[in-house]
């Protein structure tokens, strides 16, 4: 901010990095990932995502192949993306991208979350921690309905993004049947049928 | 969607309609608050808002004034401005447009909800129901997160929305005193002389 904040009211310390964190939190809105918003040329940026994917998991609980604490699996897709902020969005297909993702939203993750009080940055740490290690039956099925989203997408914009990062059959289906058809088998049976009707349609590269 | 989907694979009945009401769902993307994103013209759509209070509800839990059950508030936020995809966002400065918000939104609940199968077509519609109603501690402190945010907003890009409005400090606190100052009194002190400020600072009209 530009203007003078000098003699703003101050919160309370742990009020004041609550709200540091709840304020940078902002930008998330401004980082934009490949994907189109469905009839239309607007990238979607990662707030709006992370919303809708907690949406997905609200939805399409029942289809989890293991027993899921359905709150724990919201915590973890609202928190999934933060890192971001500093890191941008690293799409799946773009496998350059790829190869330096893990050092730079590590160090992401070290400043942002640190924001906070540090009882609550050592929890949301856990939570983005949770959902990339792939350890527990609620980050499995987070990952699943994250990678959902996008076909979804994507076969309903004709696979703009598939085509602009060069994405055939073999690597869409590579990319997605591992996190959605261990997590949620009977939504990968109509993932991968939908991906080979993309493919037919000529939506892939 | 124009394009010929009569080929489409088809999803079993129920995913079908979870998968329409989660298509539906692209809409809110496409909905525009009054509140710009801080530093910038941009307006914010209904989905970033909901991921944002989301998040803020998560951080600031522990100012509840009542014991509340987190993951339920965070269902609550998530579904609170789904019925804007027909209904549009209503200012809350916006005395004319607030005066036939409730038949409105009943009826964006109706048609969107009822998209989903019947068992979770209640079960969302009960967040909805619960949101609105303001009868249980979850959805008083929801209420105040969500009330929070569009303040944090307007202060830091100089009353731009206050301005556009003509909300005096008097109309602000009166809009926000209620659902903040109870369920989450600490935090009213704080934006009480945020708002203050703010007024002196010619922020407001």
């Amino acid at each position: 901010m530009s203007h003078d904040m000098s003699s703003a009211p101050t919160p309370p310390p742990r009020l004041a990095r609550q709200l540091a964190f709840i304020l940078e939190l902002e930008q998330l809105k401004q980082v934009l990932r490949r994907s189109r918003l469905i009839g239309t040329d607007r990238r979607e940026n990662s707030a709006e995502h992370s919303w809708h994917v907690a949406m997905l998991a609200l939805v399409l609980a029942e289809y989890s192949a293991e027993p899921i604490d359905i709150g724990r699996v919201l915590e973890l897709l609202l928190v999934h993306d933060i890192v971001e902020i500093d890191a941008g969005d690293t799409p799946v297909y773009d496998t350059a991208a790829r190869a330096n993702q893990a050092t730079r939203e590590q160090r992401a993750a070290d400043r942002l979350f640190a924001l906070l009080p540090d009882d609550q940055a050592a929890t949301c740490r856990g939570m983005w921690d949770e959902f990339e290690e792939q350890a527990t039956a609620e980050a499995r099925f987070a990952k699943a309905v994250d990678r959902l989203m996008p076909v979804l997408q994507n076969y309903h914009n004709r696979g703009v993004t598939w085509h602009e990062l060069g994405a055939t059959l073999e690597h869409v289906l590579s990319v997605n049947r591992g996190p959605i058809s261990a997590a949620a088998p009977a939504i990968w049976v109509y993932v991968e049928a939908l991906l080979e009707d993309a493919n037919a349609r000529g939506y892939m590269a």
